[in-house]
């Protein structure tokens, strides 16, 4: 398989959101971690399901979602990542590539099934995830074909998918092969959890020049560097980060770059529906930007705008139409 | 399984829908009836997936989601359907006992999955809808608990589930069940292609006065009557159907008893996002009232808001807040 003219290329879970209302009260008594991402085993996934509301199912995976807004936006993008040959599995498959995306990692037969995240919105609109990864934790190396990798402008890696053993090796194989072809290396930070268990190989490939474009919340950053003001934690990346692009929810993102620091604010949106993928797509917008050769502000606005759309209704893929959106800053 | 307070029972087919947004020319390019249901084998189905854009999945069925709108108004409901032993049927099953609704009903194993309903949504709301009934045709007659059927102030059924031969059988015992218990049966017609196959079946039953309540738009009540004027059809049905309820899309609604005739009009709404499940919830809201022993006009009030909650969002299956959206009528 040959992509030409691939602008990006990524690496993620293939997961399944299962969303349902809840009051906060249920956050609490369920002991879940607010606002966070937990990863969760059968047993804790059916207990969790048990006191669930009537759901819906939308697919997910954070880099899925922010290649289903690139794609949206226009991007010619291209997919990694392992479902199970289970009827989860065939929704994930369906709607990445009816979203445009090339995606061939051939579905993985027999248990475990395929990744799903139970999602609680709570009446502010907040998500609180719960994600028992299933057969995306056994994407193989050899799922990868360098070529494409080679032939993708940007590899975009998610830091979720750096906990499992497998997918990590395949991580550390692609960034290889994106850097042998002069390609850029894209990488999220995900969660603090993450950076928890892994952020002394995070601080490692940053040192050794291998990320080339990073993307952290406020709180990721903080775990990162050490440091809890975003200052701080800026000035202690942005001398081995070429791109560092930093969101602050309400408060808007950053972008630094060499000398540049470039702010933008939050757009307003009429009513916060439910925050899963905000992170997901502020990367869809900014990478869109990043591969059509904008600068850092027009980049930070497109960003600002996509996480704005999905933010305003539940689920992590755009609803709305992303280019009419983004036409203002394009 | 004793309900003693049981308010209504139904039988129905045990669907997860799968929804996505079209444009109007793929409906003509793939030949679908707009606006109708249309029964798919398996591989019309995968036809006709392979060019749906990206999707949700929301729980549906006709009789299923009348009963998760009359659980949302407070009532006290049971579910008869059936799911296969698969993810879906997983779903379903959730969903349902999510909504507060009792259902028992043993998934069956092995193929053929359970049921799919590919929806496509056109930019006016419009609904256009293609039914795979996997496992739900398989309904076993001795699925049926005829104490808990009989325990039931109301049994409710959907036209739909006619057509398969299983649970035709399975219907025919239940309605028995209800009669003998001295209950009320109410049957909603679903669609004109059912009554074209079935509408002999139906004109008997009425004719036998086995029908206490029966809900039909103005298509399916030209559909059984052979008369286009909806006044015509009513003078024809009324004599011999003691409670005639029969919706007309933006034009409202009208319940005709004995010697009452009550409309309502539709309730105003900003916008209509997608018509799925506008009957259904109708047929919640009325029931819940004729249940709680409303008059008619109310019943009919009920219904045309249920209805109009269900048509401004998404999938068949209320998320406003039912009871405080019909407070002003309870």
């Amino acid at each position: 398989m040959s992509h030409p003219d691939l602008d990006v290329i990524a690496i993620g879970n293939a997961i399944v959101d299962v969303m349902a209302p809840c009051e906060d009260a249920l956050i609490e008594r369920m002991g879940l971690v607010r606002g966070g991402m937990t990863l969760v085993d059968t047993d804790r996934a059916h207990e969790l399901y048990e006191v669930m509301g009537p759901a819906r199912e939308i697919s997910g995976g954070s880099a899925a979602n922010t290649l289903a807004g690139l794609a949206a936006l226009g991007a010619n993008c291209a997919f990694i990542g392992q479902v199970a040959d289970d009827q989860l599995g065939e929704v994930f498959a369906h709607d990445i590539r009816a979203s445009g995306i090339a995606f061939a990692t051939a579905a993985r037969t027999g248990n475990p099934p395929t990744a799903r995240c139970l999602i609680f919105v709570t009446p502010d609109g907040q998500r609180t995830m719960n994600t028992f990864l299933g057969a995306s934790q056994f994407l193989p190396a050899d799922a990868l074909d360098e070529a494409t990798i080679a032939a993708a402008k940007v590899l975009y890696l998610e830091g979720y998918l750096w906990d499992p053993e497998e997918p990590r090796a395949a991580m550390r194989r692609a960034i290889a092969a994106s850097r042998n072809a002069g390609r850029k290396v894209a990488f999220t930070l995900s969660d603090a959890f993450v950076i928890a268990r892994h952020g002394d190989d995070f601080r490692q490939m940053i040192a050794a020049g291998e990320i080339d474009i990073l993307f952290a919340n406020h709180i990721e950053l903080a775990a990162l560097t050490g440091y809890d003001d975003f200052h701080d934690g800026i000035a202690a990346l942005r001398d081995s980060v070429p791109l560092l692009v930093v969101t602050r929810s309400a408060d808007g993102a950053v972008a630094v770059s060499g000398g540049e620091w470039v702010e933008v604010p939050a757009e307003p949106i009429e009513r916060v529906v439910d925050t899963t993928g905000a992170g997901d797509l502020f990367a869809a917008g900014f990478l869109f930007g990043h591969v059509r050769g904008r600068g850092l502000h027009d980049c930070l606005k497109l960003g600002a705008i996509c996480a704005a759309e999905i933010i305003s209704h539940y689920g992590a893929r755009p609803e709305a139409n992303l280019k009419e959106l983004t036409a203002p800053v394009a």
